[in-house]
């Protein structure tokens, strides 16, 4: 599949998401050239953007541009561009703006939303993926408050007051952990004609239990302690209809102004890039190299792929994930650049799964232990920051966080774009 | 003037800028019930604008919520809101959504972009006097340098890699020095196929000095300092044609996809609400005491306003002017409710003129000595630090400012919204 040419491999890497990006870091000192193409300019840190998205924090918190972070490594280039298609034949990728000859290439594209056949609920219950969704729903959720303060309509101001959030994976619990804390707490004295800690959230899930990657244990606790932030939770309850007036859930209309989608996930068109073979969710099937059957050159990883663990367990949607498949193709290039032994199949050491519920309280699933409550929460905080080493210097992040969290990052709460206002 | 009522006097405020919120402030332990109302949810530093529009702070780093900056002010209701005009016979504000009436207005409404004539040059050349502007010009210098990594045609490259700024007041001198260091020293490892170096920067000013309201030995300091940095400064030359592909300047063409307006203001639409006499710019003409020609429980201040000194001369548009003004007319007003004496007439106290030129040098026109370079850059922090005293605290404020200096800002390196790539 190696083109013969005077010049060094050319490793093609689409997406500088966690996995992306650490694979092109792997690949520092190999004797190849680099390409890394993105849609966005940032790496982003998906795992906080819950907390853009409630104000709690900016996006410069949480992204960095990939040029700075890859600034550096001479055999990297950064493109700032959109991957239309993969000509297999040719062993090129066509972009909007170029066409990319590869003898390697990496798809880690990630994952969109999934609506479950109801595309047109997406305009009514956005997700959260993407610094733009991000700031949309905090522009939103803010919005929702500064109507209420200005209605004069009870039933107009319950409407705007009421938030929804369909899905208790560690995505919806979160988003509905802090804004309840937003309305009981952050913006409690801010208003004067109503009083922010009237607002509702409610968390909707279809399955029996919150957080159900987590052990029973723990989805307990989070349980609990959406209780004490006053989220009410719906379990076993699924959304059957998503307008503009709000959901209803069990023939019940429960009328909002904010329905946010944390329900589910599909993979990018990574799959359809490559005409394979992909599950339900359009994760492209892999072999135990994370290459792509017949296309060994060709590999996919993270959300865009559906990687089975050594004892035939997907391995999950979570970062670590993605960063251990990242290093790993990256192990499996370099094998091959110098001929040595091929690495033996991708095992995913599973570091731990996490949530945080408000800013006091998390649930952390340790391979080994399990941890709940405030102590959780800065074990959390440590490990994200320590999860960003070879992306940004953790000291920067750690008090740049803490400053945040300390001064209830007011910045973060500024309602920006050209929307006029609803 | 005063209508006969059991309740409180109603202050109505519009503007949360320096002249609304100071006088607001001062207005905390009068016995009024305040109305401030802004179209925006936040209340901007402006000084710092160019710094968000150069990618070297994030919005949150300059802007606040104004409900956060007054949440202890128990006598201060905010209202997200427009106003459309003023009903002066009944004394009442019409907004988008209400009717606010009062027994005292103050309309500190700042200013907008003034184009001489050429509305139409308005949408190649953008103004900077919000977030939204200051986030667009970021995004527009930012992809031109994207633009031109990837771009295969020469005049192409040229025209992205050529920067244009018409005016060389202070924002104008402060655009083209912080461009000009984001292309010679912050991007200048960034790139692969362009060198960020070789861009150029042309700031345009028609008179015949930069810094026109600054002293002689300080507009030649800015110049020299603007030549290190490789700004090319065009005096005495007046743009006569912008559009989509540049400027022509004396009959040269410039092809430029960046040009950015720093050249005129005109008031806010005030002076129409009150149907009052204002100067060509469009500023309200104002008594001694700032209130209105026939209604004087109407005050009109700052870059709205066209006030004069005792001496006859007009108050500069700047931001310590501003608050000067919203506290004295706060003044105005708890004398007029305690039946004390009237106050004398307004007096601006020249607090000093600043300006920044790169990272590291700055001019500063004290009213007892002049400074300039980088002890004046100091100054110059300092001085903002201690001016934001009231809005922020000016710890936090200092700690944040300088650990983004430190850190080079990168995360507010951010190309974000939702535009489809150019």
């Amino acid at each position: 599949m190696q083109q013969v040419q005077a010049k060094r491999p050319q490793v093609v890497i689409v997406g500088a998401g966690f996995g992306g990006l650490f694979a092109a870091r792997a690949l520092r000192r190999a004797d190849v050239d680099i390409s890394i193409v993105d849609q966005h300019n940032y790496h982003l840190f998906q795992p906080l953007l819950y907390q853009v998205a409630t104000a709690g924090l900016a996006p410069s918190d949480i992204a960095w541009p990939i040029r700075s972070i890859l600034r550096r490594q001479k055999n990297a280039t950064v493109l700032l561009d959109r991957v239309l298609e993969v000509t297999l034949v040719e062993n090129v990728v066509v972009t909007a703006k170029q066409r990319i000859p590869f003898d390697y290439l990496l798809l880690a594209t990630g994952a969109r939303h999934a609506y479950f056949g109801h595309g047109d609920w997406e305009q009514h219950a956005p997700g959260l993926k993407s610094i733009d969704d991000a700031t949309s729903i905090r522009r939103q959720v803010l919005m929702a408050f500064e109507r209420a303060e200005m209605s004069s309509d009870a039933s107009e101001r319950e409407q705007l007051l009421n938030f929804v959030i369909v899905g208790a994976g560690p995505t919806g619990v979160e988003l509905a952990g802090a804004i309840a804390e937003l309305a009981r707490r952050t913006l409690a004295a801010d208003f004067r004609r109503i009083d922010s800690r009237s607002a509702r959230v409610i968390l909707i899930e279809a399955g029996p239990r919150v957080l159900p990657a987590f052990p029973d244990k723990l989805s307990d606790y989070a349980l609990q302690a959406l209780g004490k932030l006053g989220v009410e939770v719906r379990l076993g309850q699924a959304v059957s209809l998503c307008d503009a007036d709000g959901v209803i859930v069990q023939d019940e209309r429960i009328p909002s102004a904010t329905v946010l989608w944390a329900a589910g996930v599909a993979a990018s068109p990574a799959g359809r890039w490559l005409d394979a073979d992909t599950d339900r969710a359009g994760r492209v099937l892999v072999n135990g190299d994370l290459s792509v059957r017949n296309h060994p050159h060709i590999f996919v990883i993270g959300d865009a792929a559906a990687v089975k663990d050594s004892n035939g367990k997907p391995v999950p949607g979570i970062a670590p994930a993605a960063k251990q498949q990242g290093r790993y193709v990256a192990g499996v290039i370099r094998a091959r650049l110098t001929g040595t032994a091929k690495p033996p199949d991708f095992r995913y050491r599973h570091a731990g799964n996490l949530a945080t519920i408000g800013r006091k309280s998390a649930v952390i699933d340790f391979p080994f232990m399990q941890l709940s409550g405030f102590f959780a929460w800065w074990v959390w905080g440590i490990a994200h920051i320590y999860f960003l080493i070879g992306v940004r210097s953790p000291l920067t992040v750690a008090i740049n966080w803490l400053w945040q969290y300390a001064t209830f990052g007011r910045g973060a709460r500024l309602i920006t774009g050209k929307q006029p206002q609803e």
